[in-house]
């Protein structure tokens, strides 16, 4: 992977790139939907393609357990199972492994970081985790190694290294455990990575928590190794401020060549905040999942298309969106939709939000080139 | 609306004809898909009109209840709310307060006749009938002027007469009521049309259950007005035996240049069954209802998509088939997809047997047009 940096920002660290992938270009920033289980929810990959979405972000976790990465292998790779001709991410299975066990990054960010605890974690020793299918109950032990290993039989252009993902509320001791087991995983994902490169790109995790100088510590332990990019992962505090803090503080101490990614972050105030600080790409579900709920996106906010007030809105969610969406349906018969429960209505939002997150990162992009932001 | 029957089997009473709506030709025969509340099931209308769906059901009751006919005429009428350029029909509303009351003719069909009331229907007249909406409770009268009414604001290319669906068990004189009464209610229904007739065509129903002489009684009472084509409803009989037989008794009665439809029924045995008998239209949720439930429609019957053995099969659900589904997805994705429960799995699936029926429906014709059938 190559990543070109073809203008950086006079007014902020905001840069606009192109990461070169086996699946074709990213323009940077960008959007990164969550498609978990090898598809968008409620959309088909043809679809998502046509809307222009350049990187889709799939869950090990997910495809470990169903239908299994062995099948996904056999199948030539997870581009050819699911369908999908663009560049795809995938993660270790580690976030989901622990956020399941201890409550995720999202929670905390809401608040819920109390959310108790379903046993699916069994043990964490040095050569990884054992945990339970949520499937089947069968025991499964994940290591940076097997991690690995799922993530090439997928063959996603981006991969990421298995690391852990600390329960919110620990003593300092276990968090330092933590860290050091973490980043002592991630080098030995990346050194299994190396013996099969597969023309895949792998990105560090940057942790540390809300520590600055940890986060600090881990920008230096993983520069100093062969990575091709950095995620921001790991807990990213309670509030979006605290996160910005901790990016604030974090962001000068990654190679400025090297592009970067923040970890299941892509609501439209971080994003705001975070494209300055030099983050290129964002995954997120809440567009998809926003509009699964009745909420499209438009430039004034979060239209909710369920009220009762829209039932006569015979003009589409936005008059200037050029989706297949808004250039066929009304607001009117959306409204109706979501009011019937037709699946129809849970698609044709979906394939709005992604458009606009589509549109806006050109907006943004353009931005940058102008130096407005 | 015309119907010009371009071809009669030298082997059956089968006939392929054209019936040109205002909104464009339907070759018969054909399968008619059915879109309840203005969509298909997991389909936006984009779709449904690509795949060649000829003529899609909605349903005048769902659609009075929510959003509102009232809703739909300020939109411009069904074509224009819900984006469709093709023809539709909608029913009268009223086989749906009676058979939410006394279960259906597929609940008969399926000996499940012994469904308990739900105490919908509150009041049977002369005048028509008082239900209760399951939406809200509110207290409804349909009536055929209401009815037609109704049918008005939407505006359907073809419309239904308000009719009465008996109970599956009652007294041969409240059979003798309801029979009369029915017809009594077309005829208002007709005249109701009449009035405002709007480019839309009125077909009967021909009721009597399995009553032959009684359905040949409404064949020749309904032939005396001026309804634009037929349709079979009322109880069809407890088994398809007793359907088939019951159809082959009427269908002689009915004016033999007029365009003819069968109600509710379009599973694969019945079309086989009774296209031949001159049948030229078939409404039937079965394809789309079967597809969300896992089962592709294929030439050697249908296949579970969800079975475990389906999950290295590395081809489409059929290899000479040009749906979009299968020039794209393997069984083995799209048994990913049911087992992962992901909505796209059925959206696709839905599109596949979609186009299978537009095509078993092409077959046929070319079968009539070579007296094969």
């Amino acid at each position: 992977m190559l990543f070109e940096i073809l203008h950086r920002s006079k007014k902020s660290s905001a840069r606009v790139g192109k990461l070169r992938t086996p699946h074709g270009v990213i323009d940077t920033p960008n959007f990164v939907a969550v498609g978990t289980n090898g598809t968008l929810k409620a959309l088909d990959n043809a679809t998502v393609e046509e809307i222009g979405l350049q990187l889709m972000f799939c869950n090990t976790y997910h495809l470990l357990l169903q239908p299994g990465t062995d099948v996904v292998r056999e199948a030539g790779g997870l581009h050819t199972y699911i369908q999908r001709r663009l560049p795809i991410i995938t993660d270790s299975g580690g976030f989901q492994v622990f956020s399941l066990a201890y409550g995720g990054v999202a929670s905390e960010l809401k608040s819920k970081g109390t959310k108790k605890h379903d046993n699916s974690v069994l043990k964490i020793t040095e050569e990884g985790v054992l945990f339970r299918s949520y499937r089947d109950g069968a025991k499964i032990l994940l290591t940076p190694e097997s991690s690995i290993a799922a993530q090439k039989d997928l063959g996603a252009d981006i991969i990421i290294p298995f690391d852990e993902l600390p329960p919110s509320h620990i003593s300092p001791y276990a968090l330092l455990t933590s860290f050091e087991r973490t980043h002592r995983w991630e080098e030995r994902s990346l050194n299994a990575h190396l013996q099969k490169p597969q023309g895949q790109s792998i990105y560090a995790v940057v942790h540390g928590g809300i520590d600055i100088e940890l986060r600090r510590k881990s920008c230096s332990i993983l520069s100093n190794l062969a990575f091709d990019g950095f995620a921001i992962g790991g807990s990213l505090g309670k509030t979006k401020e605290e996160m910005q803090t901790m990016l604030k503080g974090t962001m000068p101490f990654l190679p400025p060549e090297a592009p970067t990614h923040l970890l299941g972050i892509g609501d439209l105030p971080s994003l705001e905040a975070c494209i300055p600080m030099g983050l290129d790409t964002f995954d997120s579900s809440y567009p998809t999942r926003a509009a699964r709920h009745g909420m499209a996106l438009t430039k004034t906010g979060p239209l909710n298309l369920t009220k009762g007030e829209n039932a006569r809105k015979f003009a589409p969610i936005e008059s200037d969106c050029t989706c297949s969406t808004c250039t066929k349906y009304s607001v009117a018969y959306l409204n109706h939709l979501f009011k019937a429960r037709e699946i129809a209505g849970l698609t044709l939002t979906t394939i709005h939000n992604l458009h606009f997150m589509v549109r806006l990162m050109e907006d943004y992009r353009a931005k940058i080139l102008r130096d407005e932001i």
